[in-house]
């Protein structure tokens, strides 16, 4: 707690038991480790090479492009997440080193502009001729994402003139005029970078090509066919379909027409974010009326009960409506990061509960999933139940590990986790456009300050939340000021006790927003003190999604839960829950602070009278046993070794 | 019945109210068919080329090869086919047809033998210089058994002949000795024809060379790998891992040392096959050692319920013990083809009934399942459990078909089911080395003369087995001679009563070897009334098989039964089946003569409130509604348009 001053309006300084942890492992051990990684001083890690490639493009080093097509981007998501460590806390040495990449990016670009190490290295006069397959604009996505965030950490401009001018030559190269490209990139990203850019500098002309970039998207002719043509017909990927496989890259249909979640799931949910983005700042009916019904597609009927999304490997792509397959589950890291964004674009749009309550389901499930309690291993998915016994033997689960790996398997989610976590202080409130209400999204301690009716006000929250729902709100106005505070009834909670200064009530559910509006002149030293019910729930599954049919998944407060082997031992399948039994909690080493374990008496189904040799046979009937079962929080799972996992049980009908 | 003749002895005349309607649709429906389709004169399907390509390298017409590398094996299965229908039934203008292919083929041979149309029209020169993909001795080991049972059949040699020279050719190439190669095939098949070659000509060389492809395969250093370094590394099937996936192609290890089933089933159980040929033919012990063990492992612990084979769609293959997904079973039925040419041998090799339980299970269910009932569309892939609206759109279903589709999008299907049920006779009876026991493997109505303890007999069997396991055996010797009769018991039979001349005794279990053996001196006249009990039967998979547990699938007789949607509407994964009810049995229209259907009072299992749209929620609890469940015969499934389909039922407990 050694920044408790207060921020600036509008930010928020986390001071949290369980959140401090992640950030402080963000800070530590994730930025300082990518940073070793991205210069190629990790022992026995393949070179990222992303450093060296701008080194060589910017003449100071002779050598040939390695990596991947889009390695540029690590580059621009490591300095996103600098600029928000260094939002929070100044570290002089920190921004040394990236104000140093910052010269480098700067010497790589070409006097145009342009700056792709890949296509000024590898490929140098194909520019802009696969954008389906080669992430060009994605990856100037990624250095615009930064240059912003650096810009208004650090009120430094160099990086921020830099993309600029890039997207001035962007905007030269791609449009609707005669001589231009009518392309887009074949992986979003670049549109909400866009959006940003225009936040930053106030250029609507960056507004302008964000939506002719997401307008163009699904036009026919098909411009990704077209340009494959144009090219003679290569690939970059030929073992992938990224040219010819349109709903992959939600090409398949303009962005405005498209009423399902298709596709990869990490790219769809980039877009929407962009088209979020676009519908509020002009107020665009037509895109709101788009990224509703995608939220709906995505929320009602592809989305895991942990906030995963993508229900299959082939495409990291979402399936078919009700299709949640949990062992086969792709539910990528970075798609719940991407689902965050978009539920926050949704938040400022439209102020309904049921946003944040994405927000928060994806956030302590998936995304913390992605990541060791030490942070030094991550999960690029993130299955529901994992059986390691078929791991490498049956091949549709080849792309689940019961084990997270060092950062260079899986690079592009530990950083994508990396830049939420830091900038999460931009998740926890909303001011609605009047300023007239503070809406609290999440439940996360800290400290905050924030202009209400024109009155400057700092509110901090001291929050148990993650261990026993209990939250207090302490508010500090420069002078008495009466404005609204909305606290936001979290989907898995019916009772809250809400006091306010020492007066208590109790509500069962919020305004229609999902909201429980307190609306008064608030002084000085008021105080809320905000009690959650957080009972253990059994969750079911909609009675379409075959998988989870007649199985539950506990969770409480925000956290859904899983089994362990490691705590009920193998064949966790035939374990079953009866209804109505007592839930106990209890905190044990091992896991953060706060962080409760249930436990309950359940049945183990076994053969009553053992069972032969036979695969197959008429008997012996299953005879259930008493067994004490428990439960950990989804997000902690593989931390104690490898095991079997699951997050649904049968329940005992 | 208009074959109602004896036929020559060891061969078996079928008459079967469930069979004879196959075999004619073999003969009358899918022969033809294929004739027409090897010719390119099938509208709208893609031409297969095969007939061409020999005319071309006889040099009968110009042109080049198209069509797969193991194009010519499609002509050789025909041939095969052809034989079997020939023995049963002379066809003089199928035999002339058959005569003509036979001269197309020894004219198309090499002067040394050599006969293989795509390297001689296409990679002349580059002759085994790939063995793991091309498929080459495969394509020789279909000649040779094409040729071998038309031998048999029409007593012609010609062909026989011909890939006599070819095997001969073969043996000079491959070997121990040095400048001799020291290679096996991808997959698996010469190794079987040849123990054929040998059997109908007694020369032992052949035997030989069957053995050493076997004991080579598998060997250090790598045969694949030193042939693809060798020819610089090229490879025929770039997106395949043929040549470096070894338990793709059983070549991880000496066959001897096998004891887990691995890799692509087909191969496994031609495998299988030839290595228990030799067993038998040389009392090889190790051999027969590996084959118990292999069989134990496919059958104990990588077997569907309906006799399929192979649960992953990559590599065609097998996965772990007791991983069996319904949904994503492969179950290839080539495969389960191919399990019963291995069970055929165990049987021989020794005589327990179990073997011959497996050949009944794939038999009756998987083998069946293969082709529509009107013998027009087929199924490569055996699911047990189907639904529609994800295919397609969940990727790890590609594989899977919910209608049975037209030959040539699976053209090695159609020919192995017609070349096994046209010589289903040879599956029926097995006679004891010593002459002196006859057993019953399979009930299936008709006729055969057997030598008996020297003296010829001839056992008419009239079966109605299929519908209520009803069997007559007549026994007529040339003259009154003592012998036995061997009946199987059924792994699915628990009381048979057997009546002889009237008098009437019931089993429960067979003898240690699971026959019942029935020794007597047999007079004509003598007959044996069998009635199975064939109740309906829960069967349950074994405890350690996650994806049945809890669950069963019914049985009758040695039919596995599943749902359908056409009966039981959609969702079929809310059903349930209480214990105890009772069963009711029906003969409808639109099933093969006899075949019942199941008909049972089960539940529906459906929330008691409904439920909104939300995807997750902690209720209403499910609540069961009392439905009448239909279950139709696993094989007769997909014959009534798309639906849902489900071999298991979760069971009330």
């Amino acid at each position: 707690m050694n920044d408790n001053t207060t921020p600036a309006s509008g930010k928020v300084q986390i001071h949290d038991p369980f959140w401090s942890e992640y950030i402080r492992l963000v800070r530590e051990v994730m930025v300082p480790y990518q940073w070793e990684a991205l210069n190629d001083r990790v022992e026995g890690a393949e070179p990222s090479h992303a450093i060296r490639n701008f080194k060589i493009a910017a003449g100071r080093e002779a050598g040939e492009f390695y990596g991947m097509v889009f390695q540029d981007s690590d580059v621009g998501k490591w300095l996103e997440a600098v600029a928000y460590l260094l939002e929070t806390k100044r570290d002089s040495a920190l921004e040394e080193i990236a104000d140093g990449v910052i010269e480098l990016l700067a010497e790589a670009q070409r006097d145009d502009g342009y700056v792709n190490t890949y296509f000024m290295l590898k490929e140098p006069g194909k520019e802009w001729t696969n954008l389906a397959e080669c992430h060009e604009l994605y990856c100037a996505g990624h250095l615009i994402e930064a240059a912003t965030a650096y810009f208004r950490a650090t009120g430094k401009r160099k990086l921020l003139d830099a993309v600029s001018r890039y997207a001035d030559y962007i905007a030269a190269v791609f449009g609707a005029e005669p001589g231009k490209l009518q392309g887009y990139d074949g992986h979003q990203e670049i549109e909400l970078a866009l959006v940003k850019l225009f936040q930053v500098t106030g250029e609507e002309k960056y507004l302008e090509l964000s939506r002719y970039f997401l307008d163009q998207r699904g036009q026919q002719p098909h411009y990704f066919e077209q340009e494959w043509k144009k090219r003679g017909r290569t690939l970059h990927f030929p073992q992938l379909s990224m040219v010819h496989d349109h709903l992959y890259s939600q090409s398949h249909l303009p962005v405005r027409e498209q009423t399902t979640a298709e596709g990869h799931a990490v790219r769809l949910v980039y877009m929407c974010t962009a088209m979020a983005d676009i519908a509020l700042e002009t107020k665009d009916a037509g895109l709101l009326e788009a990224c509703r019904k995608l939220w709906d597609n995505i929320v009602n009927k592809r989305m895991y009960i942990t906030g995963g999304i993508g229900s299959m490997e082939q495409g990291e792509s979402f399936t078919a409506d009700y299709d949640l397959p949990p062992d086969l589950a792709y539910a990528e890291t970075c798609a719940s990061v991407g689902l965050i964004f978009f539920a926050r674009r949704m938040l400022e749009l439209e102020h309904t509960s049921k946003y944040a309550d994405v927000m928060e389901r994806a956030l302590y499930n998936t995304v913390i999933s992605g990541m060791s309690l030490d942070g030094t291993k991550f999960f690029y998915v993130n299955p529901l139940e994992v059986y390691p016994e078929v791991l490498g033997k049956n091949k549709n689960y080849n792309h689940v590990k019961a084990v997270r790996q060092g950062w260079f398997t899986c690079a592009c989610c530990p950083p994508n986790v990396a830049r939420l976590i830091a900038s999460l202080g931009d998740y926890i409130y909303s001011t609605s456009t009047e300023g007239d209400i503070l809406y609290v999204e999440l439940y996360i301690g800290g400290r905050t300050a924030r202009i209400m009716n024109g009155i400057s006000a700092v509110i901090e929250q001291i929050s148990s939340y993650t261990s026993d729902g209990k939250v207090r709100l302490s508010v500090t106005p420069e002078q008495a000021s009466e404005f609204t505070i909305a606290l936001r009834m979290p989907d898995w909670c019916h009772e809250v006790q809400v006091s306010l200064n020492g007066q208590s009530r109790t509500h069962h559910a919020g305004n229609a927003d999902g909201y429980i509006h307190l609306t008064r002149k608030w002084v000085s030293g008021d105080t809320l003190e905000l009690q959650f019910a957080m009972p253990v729930t059994p969750m079911k599954g909609h009675p379409h999604i075959r998988q989870t049919f007649s199985k539950v998944a506990l969770q409480r407060g925000p956290f859904v839960y899983c089994l362990e082997e490691a705590d009920n031992g193998t064949r966790l399948y035939q374990l079953r829950l009866p209804q109505g039994n007592e839930y106990s909690l209890a905190e044990e080493a091992g896991f953060p602070e706060g962080i409760r374990t249930i436990s309950v008496s359940g049945r183990r189904m076994l053969p009553e009278a053992g069972w032969g040799e036979e695969l197959y046979s008429s008997g012996p009937p299953l005879k259930s046993r008493e067994v004490q079962l428990k439960f950990i929080p989804y997000f902690a799972w593989a931390n104690r070794g490898e095991g079997e996992m699951s997050v649904w049980i049968g329940e005992e009908q």
